[in-house]
């Protein structure tokens, strides 16, 4: 269930149709979960996501894009020329953190074989991946992700309402000492819609705001303190890359708002990309881009969207979870929302 | 009174004992608050806030000192020294935002004064002036800040706990529509207190979040919707700068728990600095650095501080803030916080 | 003379028609020169330079801008801003580093006065003022600049052929051992021109590259080391803030090129501004840019521009600068180019 | 041979005793060279080249890092977490840019054997990758690295002086038209040394100093523009992550003189660690860091020995680069330096 059967509503700006990133259009989400028990014991809760912002071929029509580090301790890859060159070119990918050099490799092999100029006749590509350590309940020293997973969350990837919980990516993650992972949430703002998309895996279960959120505290909840927490942020609204950035800072006053304290060993980041415009690989014509001004109300909105979406996000990662049998025999808890 | 009077506690952790900047040992604040009505009509509703981070010769022996960069439509001087370097050698000085310069230049000349080498046997020196527009009640156009109010408020500095609400550069801000100025909280780890004094004048009184604070949505909030938010934060935590600037970029999670969005014209810079290590302008001697390890629970704890001490500091702020009129007759209420 | 008339030529791309940032259409320069021999012996050498983006009322029809920190010893004002929101909206004034305060005052008042509705019925205003410290020469601690020489320095703003030397805010700046001060250079694209304008302080002369400027060690260098340059580059083509960034980014490879080292006590740094498209400060209207893109050829060229010009203008304020005495009866002579 | 044995000298410090990278001690460098002709027709000509800041168990005991990006245009690996940090905990390895995932991969595994409690009792790893793009000799595209290389790369890894030239991942390198690859170099200080290893692939023949370097314009010089370089420095010089962040800053002084433009496509990336304390992962004591003052005579020098030896690695990459084929029967020509 999402947060909202239980009753709980995030802000004032309403949701998109589905309260998901893909109520952006266009937005496709696509998960590979991956669990198996090994037969030295060892047990695999880990998985990849991926985030497509259109379905055309995005070598050749990226969007703008934007990233802002809350808290760096993460592996990430990818940021540099998203930073430089504003644009983002690739599926935004997901996954634990140990995996980040298979998914980005395999990502990279599959957007050879879509565009085969890559590499030939032009330039290369940057893939960006996104990952959070699910090392308490999967083995993540087993790297058990491989180049079919990857594949498979690509094909999976879907416009449709996005599958939330212990799935994909978010298998094995643990948020606020509860079964955590996948997550997403939209809002409309006048004219545009913002959706967000987060892997959370983060916070200690006494800095969770339950009050806010008619929770209480629990004795279930396990005493893991450092994780991260990615989040992807997509809009139809047209803005630059500066303007998109302003917006993705906003996502961190969601976060807080849930007790996060951005702790030490935490990567807490944000990714942000702007479908509104389509960048060509190659053309030439000059970059026509029709933006918003920064003091319209409209960018207000789109600020209060980005915060409402992420928090929202973060709690249906915990509501839609379930209850997960790790490594070790360690369980982590569904966190118990009341109606 | 302050917050903690009407029943409201702010997270977990300890106040030192004035539950103020003043706690960290040495720091010193001093107003200086301009209250006019001039003969055409108009009225002045400004001052100045000076906050010394000890009470020796900061040119001299400069303290650690860090920035970070919430939302920058703001005018803020100094910030530039401060990163490249890593300290902080003068007072920050607080004020309105067409009274920078003066502020600026008065402080100077103050500092040329304490130490008459500098220009002359060895460089410049670098001085933090922050701001916010008080416009609203204040005839800002009237440039009201004189080097005399400077003067006075560096010589009213005192390690006592501070003055709060309208006062000081304070005088004249308006906080989520009501009245807000000064504001400070302070927060004990285990062994180390961190202390933070804001200068509030930001947010739409929809979005404040007064359900957290046992408030309620009031009719006489006035409509402005820009303002911004200067935070200070002090700590004897010893930290090298990169540390610093990671505590201090915890504040904004306070600042978004009381329902700010970093709105478009909101200038909200956070400026820190610790107390633990001195460095003195001139040495033949490296520097010696004893600093707490990244990812100890002490790091953790002046995190959290980081957050509560800001976010209890802008509840001051509007707690001590008293109804004030202003130019064209305009009133700004104090917050009705119920006990 | 400038320094091509000694037979040295930097780079390949020609000049505009009068080598100067003034070769940007409707860009104006003007410079208000301090000497004064006091009473008590004290000399005053020092001054102001502003530099207008175009004729009109700036507040009102903003310029893209962009900031770029080589180094970051040094009190610029003004760039929390333009980072932030890409814009400039004000002269961009130059004098000396224990001058800011009142130069940015001053600045503030000129603006009120052109646009009653500063801090009235709409916000306030973004001045930015850079420095750099010719108290080798001048008699910093004596803040001899005052409004009128700000005022004065607008008034002379012209778009002719700025003069260069020690003149405005470069009266007493000593670059390489070597008078320096204001330089300028500008360069032309297939399409666009870029002019530099700098305010040289910086250099030892020993690390002075002169054999790549047919010159020579010379006997009379004075032995300062620590310095600054303030580099604004000017330019026509029609870039979004983050490509101007990109831009001016470039003009360190000029700087270096020179001999500089980026030394810890010198403040480089670089301040830009396009003028193909003007944002007004109220407009119902979205922003429509055109904008060039990043890998097309033109994009190379403005970055070789800014290299180029940057090197030239340093040159530029050498060449121009005539041997000036100071305070204490210092000399700092000309450097000797010779053809 | 060096660039030295053709009678060029850069700058003014001395050498360290091989002027290489392996001058700071402990400091080891191996290379994996992949030079394989397919059935298809397809060439191969890759490689791995992997940097050791010293010879333990750099998981355990970290060194301070600091990353700087010249230009962004890159797939780097790795920076968002030295960025937040401040430390390295890895080898830095260089590859071709589609072979990031598998050397970050590969590396990883490696990390994983060395310290069986990654991912296990404690966190996890941060593995830093850097990249040129070597598709115009090499069939990229042909994803040639493999596990195998990247171990035989750490395997390889010697203190004695490094190969350069066409060797590890410099084996299909272009530089200003002509073969370029692994260049080293390294300059004392007073009291300590500073090495830096270059990856070279970038810049027009054109853009060249060669009048610089007593060379001349050649007609076999390709047309390829579009490049990067990864500059890796090291230094034992104890220095804080803001103090390196600055002498790596000054690495592109040098770059620049040598002609480069950071053009567009071009990922210029500055990887920098000091060997001067280690960071324990576990301990229960503070960090004592004893550092340099930034105002000292030392650190100018390391200024300097930054740009210097930037500028005579990338010098050292042409001059011990041999002629190379590769796909599609291309040559690639050393360039033609004359005693």
């Amino acid at each position: 269930m999402k947060i909202r059967e239980y009753g709980i509503t995030i802000g004032h700006l309403p949701t998109g149709v589905h309260n998901c990133i893909t109520d952006v259009e266009g937005v496709a989400v696509g998960h590979e979960t991956i669990r198996e028990d090994l037969e030295d014991g060892e047990v695999i809760r880990t998985g990849v996501t991926a985030i497509l912002p259109h379905d055309g071929n995005l070598f050749r029509e990226k969007v703008i894009g934007a990233s802002h580090v809350i808290n760096g301790f993460g592996k990430t890859a990818g940021l540099v020329q998203v930073d430089e060159l504003g644009t983002i070119e690739s599926p935004i990918m997901l996954t634990n953190t140990l995996a980040v050099g298979t998914v980005l490799q395999s990502t990279v092999k599959e957007m050879l074989t879509q565009s085969p100029e890559i590499g030939d006749t032009t330039g290369t590509v940057n893939v960006v991946v996104g990952e959070c350590n699910d090392g308490h309940l999967n083995t993540i020293r087993h790297i058990a992700v491989r180049e079919e997973h990857v594949q498979r969350a690509l094909q999976n990837a879907s416009t449709t309402r996005a599958e939330e919980g212990a799935v994909g990516a978010g298998t094995g993650m643990v948020c606020f000492g509860h079964k955590g992972g996948i997550g997403s949430s939209s809002r409309c703002t006048d004219h545009y819609t913002v959706g967000v998309l987060v892997l959370s895996n983060f916070g200690k279960e006494q800095d969770f705001e339950y009050a806010r959120y008619k929770g209480r505290h629990t004795e279930e909840a396990i005493a893991e303190t450092d994780g991260s927490i990615i989040i992807v942020l997509a809009t139809d609204a047209p803005v630059t890359q500066r303007q998109l950035k302003r917006i993705i800072q906003r996502c961190s006053i969601g976060l807080g708002k849930t007790g996060a304290y951005f702790s030490n060993g935490s990567g807490d980041i944000t990714i942000g990309f702007s479908t509104a415009h389509r960048i060509p690989h190659q053309s030439d014509e000059k970059i026509a881009l029709h933006v918003l001004r920064d003091d319209e109300e409209e960018m207000y909105q789109l600020f209060k969207a980005a915060a409402e979406a992420t928090e929202e996000a973060i709690l249906n990662s915990l509501a839609q979870a379930e209850t997960t049998t790790g490594r070790k025999g360690r369980i982590v808890e569904a966190y118990p929302f009341r109606k």
